[in-house]
């Protein structure tokens, strides 16, 4: 905990530092520029700095000892993360985030309160948007390339900042046509998205990224791939069931919006395969869902083994994962940092 | 003429590598991936490669004779500006482009096709577009990686490359705010906004990634920073002027479509300081307005003056542009090469 305390408090001097410098050299620009950069940085605060953890796990398992390189490399995927996340937004149209005005929202508000109408308002708002996650992504590689890191290991982490914006991409666009679409997806392309779309990023290239950064062989920085993939994946499936039946103080999420909102998750995409489905799938994404009809379809996904399968699912993949830190070539200190991760999000299924 | 058109072929050649490469690795991530890796190449295609010809003029003027270098280069600044026109589509909602749907509109009209309604389709074609810049920006970076240079003469690149983007960012933020205002803006702040959105990007920076890949001295970086300041202006004045009075077949741009958005153009904020306002304002920035209307409202921007005083500000640019020309550090080869991008500006003001 004091170990988690204090990397996350280098990864927060490094986009402390890289905020400060883009909002002096924004100043000149006008006033609503220097904002523009505060809000973004405003967004990258209060998170769990997750991707730096993971970052920062690998390389100082691997023997690393230049923290300061690997928060910047860390601060660069969490800036990777707010580009993604900010543009999600964009994307779903929303204009608050766990509670709180994002961008879009700040912007829109403002507007309203100088008069604009609701629609100039949230015109604006979405532009803000587009143009802050356009800074925040094109900056997550200024970040790796100002680490300090020079020569192959430097090319090396920009290709798995690259494979990391690459896969998003592609999860990204699959969850848009999953939105769109009437059918309900397979199991199977769910996982497929919530690869692509999170684990890649979140999991996956972190983790390799850290150990390219510590030195480590190909043998490692695959297997920290494979281990990443499918604790990302386990990671996301749970979160999608704590979206619906998780305690809201603790996911700081409502546990009605996934549900109103109608979201492709493996509890869906199982259940739909159900009779359940035939009066499910009249509640599911309907934007005026009451609390009473949300506990409906909770009974619902229990009782169809929805939710069973989904925990199943993710145990399981928690379980490769887990078999992955047992191979030879993984050192008994990666394997300390590593398991906690692994742990945590089995005691979520537990 | 035979030179323009080699070095366009180079960079031709340099972003159907880069598309092709794209593609194959999209394809195992699913068929919507690559076709959208595909259409986004085609939203790179047909333009006048004008942001590569700035640094391979500059380059080659300067004595650089590895052309292969600076297509890369120069590819890279297309991709940039892709990636801002694609989000500035996101931005104006629009889903035209030059008369041909954008990505956007290309996946608008798929969506309806398949029998979406036309929110849920706009919806669609937005949010591929949102994902397609997010490509394109990201990727400006890589052409400059992967371009062979290294080294410092590397890093001053990418510095202005960044340069390029955190000036457009500003540029559009601000754009956004005129769009959104009651109040006419200045003179004066329609010259920033154009310099900080369009003439950074498009002649600025690419003028100044030529010279230092050519290993020019910093004098020479600079004075080429400031013609293509000021010759970008010029152009961008005289772009809008265009917009309004140009022959529709030459620039490929309706000349009612300025005046129907509204749109703040160094004409526009003149004639708001003049009697003729009164009028003006009740046709300029009315979605319905009629070809006589338009009619109307060119006679007033003509009789008021303000198209005039646009006409002799971006020759007042021009010339200065030239002017700089002149200075001693600045070799023959490099005043050939720039003296007709000059010149073909002051001509469409002539």
């Amino acid at each position: 905990m004091a170990v988690a305390a204090e990397r996350g408090a280098l990864v927060d001097a490094v986009l402390e530092r890289f905020f400060s410098l883009a909002k002096k050299r924004a100043a000149p620009l006008g006033a609503p520029y220097e904002h523009l950069w505060g809000l973004l940085e405003r967004n990258t605060q209060g998170g769990k700095r997750f991707r730096p953890r993971m970052v920062m796990a690998a390389y100082a398992g691997l023997g690393g000892d230049d923290m300061d390189a690997a928060a910047c490399v860390g601060a660069s995927f969490e800036l990777l993360h707010t580009a993604l996340i900010v543009h999600d937004d964009v994307i779903d149209r929303d204009f608050v985030r766990r509670g709180i005005p994002n961008i879009s929202g700040t912007y829109r508000d403002h507007a309203v309160d100088r008069g604009a109408s609701v629609d100039i308002a949230e015109h604006r708002g979405v532009s803000a948007a587009v143009i802050a996650g356009d800074l925040a992504l094109f900056n997550a590689y200024r970040l790796i390339d100002r680490s300090g890191v020079i020569g192959p290991v430097r090319e090396r982490l920009i290709d798995i900042l690259d494979e990391a914006m690459f896969a998003s991409a592609a999860g990204e666009l699959i969850d848009v046509d999953f939105s769109i679409s009437r059918e309900t997806p397979r199991v199977d392309d769910v996982l497929t998205m919530e690869r692509l779309k999170t684990a890649v990023y979140s999991f996956e290239t972190p983790l390799q990224a850290g150990a390219v950064l510590a030195g480590a062989g190909e043998a490692t920085v695959a297997t920290l791939g494979e281990f990443g993939r499918e604790i990302g994946i386990a990671y996301q499936i749970v979160d999608d069931v704590l979206g619906v039946f998780g305690e809201e103080e603790a996911t700081g999420k409502t546990t009605i919006g996934d549900l109103r909102e109608g979201k492709r998750t493996v509890m869906i995409a199982y259940a739909c395969s159900t009779p359940a489905w035939s009066r499910l799938c009249e509640l599911i994404g309907d934007p005026e869902l009451t609390g009473e009809q949300a506990i409906e379809a909770r009974l619902l996904l229990v009782e169809c083994g929805a939710k069973a399968f989904a925990e199943k699912t993710a145990r399981a993949y928690a379980e490769r994962a887990i078999a992955h830190l047992g191979e030879p070539h993984i050192p008994d200190e990666l394997r300390a940092e590593l398991h906690p991760v692994a742990e945590t999000v089995l005691n979520r299924v537990r």
